[in-house]
């Protein structure tokens, strides 16, 4: 399964067509005609029993019939058929079928069934299936397409091969990814995954951007593995969509509402080095930057403005987008400065307007451009740029002071432009100077800003990712004592605690802690002690302690729960922390941290990440609290070292990698002081 | 000053033009040159005193020297001679100028003096300026401009008029706007600003949609009263840019670092009914939405996908933008459902793809769009479209589906479309169906969503904005008892205090109140009691009163602060809150609210508005705090009344208006628990 069986599917010798269509032309969505369209040269083999030719291709009734073993068939038979045809194909020898046809798990319950079953077939027999409910795969370097809409072949396509789960990026490309070169829509995948299209296209040379729309996984951390391998060889950007979708919430047990399925995939992506983008266009801009636009090193962002507006607007991008406005001491500036008039003073961003009306547009033009691209301080360049059809403005052209510079092998330059003439000056930059032009002065920095999370993505030392092994448990719930002795062994510290199961017991434990003490009740059958009354806090003396005892005692009887005694600890000074481990059905081991109690609740301030953890994620889970600065001591509270914690995620890291079988794990409240980090209560699920 | 001089600027029927240049043609920027082109029809007069004609019309070497008074004059000479050049305007007997020329307050100290005097000048003469520092005013339906950049007259122009502080949104309106009708460059705003360009455009009937674009406001409770009413009009989009600048910052005692000037903007923009939009393309989108399409009466849309995926895409587009999916009962579906395989349930978003392959796209198109458009549960539609060039589909057309509906009338109907196609069948919906096509899913349901908020504001019920006459009053700062008792004065309980001198004073005082009690200092001196020690809180009985009377008191003096007294207060349980009254420097009296402690300061959670509140908007404020859970009773903390809070803002509120020598008012902290909200201290600055 390392996926070179893909490339088979993009660009097979032969190919069979199950399940053909008598009509032709407008409306037919016959596959042979538009695969004749395409310009396939290989053999192709039209199936269909109840003709004999079409489009002068001899038509077979079935795949046995054929005279040859085809390299690939595509099946779009109705959904009861599909299995028959299948099987056929695999008894012939084929290796790999495309199923077209719709109504499987994209439909009803006897859809999931037949899709369980095509997977299985497909498991047993070797025959590899992309589908079902997909176009299929195009590939315009072939040429090679699969799909029943008639999408013309470009003849000059782009290097990015796109993984999908829908035909209109093989049908639309112009409003996703500007151009493609292959494609393959998983469908609905029941065998053929994002995985293994990821590792192929990882390692094939006509491919330098990969591009995934993702609406859902199944393959999890085998998933990652690779992800963070391709991620590595070239930029992997990912359209995640259906992030409203209600479906797959992680249950835990405080934080529950609030963990949506799409922070973890997030995590999942930024881990392994994939680019996240929002929405189509950016992810278009980020095709177009990752092709036409050399790497950036850094954040700082020289601007050249037409106008004082245009520089407020850019300064505005920087900030929306994480850019820096690079700082330039005046002093570097003195050759644009001399340019323009006397009360004018420069600054980055350079507003050009004045030095070109002083000056004429070419000088100030090109000496902007030679002090930002030459400046070592300035990692990208942006600049706006009026594009006017007028003849009177044909000199406020930047192409002939773009020509014959070296910033194409050294730096982006990103522009914006505005005017009637805009198109057709695009058109010229990007061809004969290598600046890409975006639609408006956010999208110029957008760009440049995630070449610049790639540059750091690239840079990062990876976490490597190991398979889990699916550890098999019986469904058991750890809390208090057995909870806390599991953490301490983990090398977790727990607050003191004694077990007591008597009045006698306890004052003799108590003489050991220090008033004032926290009781809590150990029964296995009260999963929230806090609700039954099996909590006490802030016990200041014996005679309290005893009170407390008995009355929790007296609560408990009344609700018939059985008493295995109780947890004595002294109360833990400190700033409320929770963390814990949830397991996610598809990533495995989330490792989650946060600031407690109405922190967590009220203003969902947590962060997550999937194990294992390195310092660097730990710290960051840390940095990304939006209350961090609770940690730093304020109004007199403790300031905690960030040591610690980063020591504590990292420890529950190692424990849920070594102990798959932990369903959940919740440490709340950890306290945290100066100087240490207790856990004061632990639930841990396994199952 | 209700803006009908206006009219003059955009429309003059002589101009003299000062400062023309020698030159013409490419680089020349040569304003008679570009209003000739433009096609004036009106009188024209350049003045320059080195010439004697230019373009064959007769150059005057200074504005006395014309043979009459013109229209408007437009100033284009160095800026030290502009104050020269209008004086003699004036003189003259001209009645308004557009000032291009730069290096004013937009350059140095210098050019910052000259625009005081040019403004002087402005109010003293009457001679009303536009700019300085702009490239004037265009008018594409007169036809008129003032440009020294080369625009080329619309002869189709939009009913749009801008008003803006930068000529690109002249030069370059299809990066803004689309299309521009007429547009008031305001520059540096010396004499002519938004408000009256926004009163003129409010009764323009050349004018449908009026769009801002602002920098910065000088004009402040005046914009709001003009806003307020030309809202109501039309609707008025606002671009504010520079949000990431530092300067005019609000220093709220508590909450200065956080109150952001955009912050206070957007809640006059809200106020007012203003459409504040986030960037250019927005902007576009909604210029677009508001003239081609119906308004939309609620948020309800029904959808139409031609994929699962778009389905999908449409999902997260709504959530984003605060759209519902309109909730159609299957039952009402049952004319689309029938023409869908069995097997395919369908719902909103109407995935049309299964009823276009099983019936042909003309039924199903025909069936989703009628249920749809008929729906009393839609209240707009959004459409994905395949639209691809291949002969063979062009069956795939919603145009002759759309044509001849009713629905113009009433719902809004926008689309996306994919494909190769995408340019030519975008054009021909727009022109011959009404249904506005956008470049994304997103942009095509956020549309629509501009429209709602357009909707809400114009149902929603306004305060009346009052000028509030600037009051004088000596720097003075109250705390303590003395603005607790103003508080109390203005409906504001205060919690319970007595103010002693001396510890008899004291224990004669606690035995009226009860323990705990607080003990505060008394003194002007110290702004910030809890950091001179200037605080004891829960005292529990006479002992701790006195020691803690004689502990400030020894604490306090080694400071050398004067002591007034001190203030007895029992301690006050509840949920710990802000609120305020800061005068912003444009808009007036701000009212702030918040949560108190560490909310305010670690989550900056606070929210606020102009006063006067009505209970709307007060109860907004509330709704508004991200922590508002911690309202509701949370944790065994109590539930407060809304109501107390909305009266208390409300009281906020009238008193920010009947004094407007406060300039800052803390309430820190108001304690609210289910029955009361008390201010527990207080701060006062006057001046």
């Amino acid at each position: 399964m390392d996926g070179t069986f893909v490339k088979g599917f993009l660009d097979p010798a032969s190919v069979a067509l199950i399940g053909v269509p008598r009509a032709t032309g407008k409306g037919a969505f016959n596959v042979l005609e538009n695969l004749l369209g395409f310009g396939y040269k290989g053999k192709v083999f039209p199936i269909n029993p109840k003709l004999d030719s079409i489009l002068g291709f001899a038509a077979y009734p079935t795949v046995k019939a054929l005279p040859q073993v085809p390299d690939l068939a595509v099946v779009a038979v109705g959904r009861e058929r599909v299995l028959d045809v299948v099987r056929d194909c695999a008894e012939k020898g084929i290796k790999r079928a495309v199923v077209v046809t719709q109504g499987f798990a994209d439909a009803d319950k006897r859809g999931g069934e037949l899709q369980e079953d095509l997977s299985q077939l497909a498991r047993a027999s070797g025959l590899r299936v992309v589908g079902p409910n997909t176009l299929g795969v195009i590939n315009h370097f072939a040429p090679f397409s699969t799909s029943f809409v008639d999408i013309p072949r470009d003849a000059d396509p782009w290097p990015v091969s796109v993984v999908c789960q829908s035909g209109i990026f093989h049908a639309g490309p112009e409003s996703f990814t500007g151009k493609i070169g292959k494609g393959i829509d998983i469908g609905n995948a029941c065998d053929v995954g994002f995985t293994e299209c990821l590792e192929y296209f990882a390692r094939d040379p006509q491919t330098k951007v990969i591009v995934i729309h993702m609406e859902g996984l199944k393959e999890g951390r085998n998933f990652l593995k690779v992800a963070a391998r391709a991620s590595k060889e070239k930029p992997v950007l990912v359209l995640k969509t259906g992030r409203s979708e209600a479906g797959g919430k992680m249950a835990l047990s405080h934080t529950g509402s609030m963990v949506g399925e799409h922070q973890v995939y997030r995590a999942a992506f930024k881990k392994t080095g994939l680019l996240d983008v929002a929405d189509p266009e950016e992810l278009t801009d980020a095709v177009k930057a990752f092709l036409f636009l050399p790497p950036i090193r850094g954040k700082r962002l020289g601007l050249i403005s037409f106008t004082g507006a245009g520089a407020i607007m850019m300064a505005d991008a920087c900030e929306a987008y994480g850019m820096e406005i690079a700082k330039i001491p005046h002093e570097e500036l003195k050759a644009i400065q001399e340019l323009a008039p006397e009360w004018f003073r420069v600054s980055n961003p350079l507003d050009i307007w004045p030095p070109i009306m002083w000056g004429g547009y070419d000088r100030a033009m090109d000496t902007a451009l030679k002090l930002l691209l030459e400046s070592e301080l300035v990692d990208g360049v942006v600049f706006i740029s009026a594009a006017l059809d007028s003849p009177l403005h044909s000199d406020l052209d930047p192409e002939e002071r773009l020509k014959d510079r070296p910033y194409k092998e050294t730096k982006p330059v990103t522009a914006w432009l505005y005017g009637d003439g805009t198109q057709q000056m695009a058109e010229r930059l990007e061809k004969s100077t290598g600046v890409m032009v975006y639609p408006s002065i956010s999208r110029a920095v957008s760009a440049l800003s995630i070449l610049y999370r790639y540059h750091l993505l690239r840079k990062r030392k990876r976490v490597p990712i190991e398979e889990i092994p699916a550890a098999k448990a019986r469904e058991e719930v750890l809390m208090g004592e057995k909870a806390l002795r599991l953490l301490d062994e983990s090398g977790i510290p727990p607050a003191p605690y004694q077990v007591i199961r008597s009045e006698e017991e306890a004052l003799d434990a108590a003489s050991q802690l220090s008033y004032p003490l926290a009781l809590k009740l150990i029964s296995p059958m009260a999963l929230h002690k806090t609700e039954v009354g099996g909590v006490a806090l802030n016990i200041r003396d014996a005679h309290g302690l005893i009170n407390a005892i008995r009355d929790m005692k007296d609560r408990v009887s009344q609700r018939d729960l059985t008493i295995e005694g109780f947890l004595l600890q002294p109360m833990v000074n400190g700033i409320e922390l929770i963390a814990g481990i949830k397991r996610d059905p598809q990533f495995g081991p989330v490792i989650t941290f946060g600031l407690g109690g109405i922190y967590t609740e009220v203003w969902k301030d947590f962060t997550l990440n999937l194990a294992p953890l390195d310092k660097g994620e730990a710290y960051e889970m840390i940095e990304g609290l939006k209350g961090k600065a609770i940690l730093e001591g304020i109004r007199g509270g403790p300031r905690v070292d960030r040591a610690y914690l980063v020591q504590l995620l990292l420890d529950l890291s190692a424990l849920a990698i070594e102990m798959p079988q932990i369903r959940e794990l919740d440490i709340n409240p950890l306290m945290a002081s100066p100087h240490t980090c207790l856990a004061v209560d632990c639930r841990i699920i396994f199952g």
